[in-house]
């Protein structure tokens, strides 16, 4: 496994790493910067729906190891991103209906990586993440994943909602997770299945929701309010394998 | 919720929170210091089992945060410990039979915290930890626990093995998570439970084992070895939900 985090700081450094199609999941550039190589490494930015953040000097210099950054500064994915059709297509070449993780806006690194691995022992085919807000595959991630990434696909896709209408007319059905839904054991899980988890403090947004088929909810029996974003994933997954070797 | 850290500097301070019966999770004491309070100190530490590193001046200064050790530092739990008859009374109150979880080293103050929650939601009745190796009730544990360290009752005991016998004897009997055992779903996971989770890279100790009822076995699907320590949990903990449930 490739654990090292990737930054690249610099304006040929950026422009090449873009040019070569090196995935690029954050780009910080000097607030107010409009000169050619600049305006060249936003546009690549652009065609690469890469997130941009504009900042200060001071900001720069503080995410800056070289300490020569020329005003440019690119957090390179520690791993490569797959498409949602590797995804279709390993659960195809298994010959499984689909499970797939669709996460919505999971922000701790984390979370991320404990979750693909337990998409990847629960069998599920890969996990689905969106480009904007949410962590990408950083360093953290591939760690915690304690080796998932190198046999789970994970896609990055600019509108998760969208990624559900395209895979609904696939045959996938959603099922979400959130309070003050069916109770999961109740659910019918089988079949071909998008199992979608939400944001850490703000759970499954609105839009995403709408979308869905279902909302699972998991027992809640405490005081507090929530189980942890990953151990609710893993709880559901599981629920989803019950089902499936029943 | 409270969530300092509360470090201890300094002979008379840790000699008073030893007196006053504040809970003491480990003291750091510099080797070769034979004076008057430090084997008080010692000897204190050793009536409440507390566990004592014995470390170099270095090592000391390191770990101060004023600068004023004095030869010891002491780091208090950021919570109280309950005793395992507390977690027994809980669920005779409830009016349910008890259901526990027993953590054979969880190192990482991360997963405790993220079980304690899990734990909460889950409905049970307390978690038991042992008093070496293991990760305590920190400021990180706490926070991470969600809230639920201020409803969940955690016991620290000497000896996890000697603990389940003496359960055992009031009626629960016990589950580890390991690989080889039968699968969750095929077990009967109703009763009064002790539900136990091994150290994040060893597993459960064969010692703990031995003394368990049965071995749970949650489904590998994948191309890795294991769950993060505290999904298992949450996965192995609704599988109980569900049997008490239907």
């Amino acid at each position: 496994m490739r654990y090292e985090e990737l930054t690249i700081e610099g304006r040929n450094a950026v422009i090449e790493a873009f040019r070569s199609g090196k995935p690029i999941d954050k780009l910080f550039v000097l607030d107010g910067c409009q000169d050619g190589p600049v305006r060249t490494i936003v546009r690549e930015a652009k065609k690469h729906d890469t997130i941009i953040n504009y900042v200060a000097k001071e900001r720069l210099d503080q995410l800056s190891e070289t300490g020569k950054h020329q005003g440019v500064i690119a957090y390179a994915a520690a791993y490569e991103y797959a498409e949602v059709e590797d995804i279709l297509a390993l659960a195809k070449e298994k010959g499984e209906p689909p499970f797939i993780f669709l996460l919505d806006n999971i922000e701790d690194p984390h979370n991320l990586g404990a979750i693909i691995r337990t998409a990847n022992l629960a069998g599920a085919h890969g996990v689905i993440i969106p480009k904007r807000r949410a962590v990408g595959l950083t360093a953290t991630v591939a760690k915690t994943s304690a080796g998932a990434l190198n046999y789970t696909p994970v896609a990055k896709v600019t509108n998760l909602s969208k990624t559900i209408e395209e895979l609904k007319e696939k045959g996938l059905w959603f099922v979400c997770a959130d309070m003050g839904g069916e109770t999961m054991y109740r659910l019918n899980l089988k079949g071909p299945i998008g199992l979608v988890i939400g944001n850490e403090g703000e759970g499954v947004s609105r839009l995403v929701k709408e979308k869905c088929d279902y909302i699972a909810s998991i027992p809640m029996k405490g005081d507090i309010d929530s189980l942890n974003a990953s151990v609710a994933a893993g709880v559901l997954a599981y629920e989803i394998v019950r089902q499936r070797m029943s």
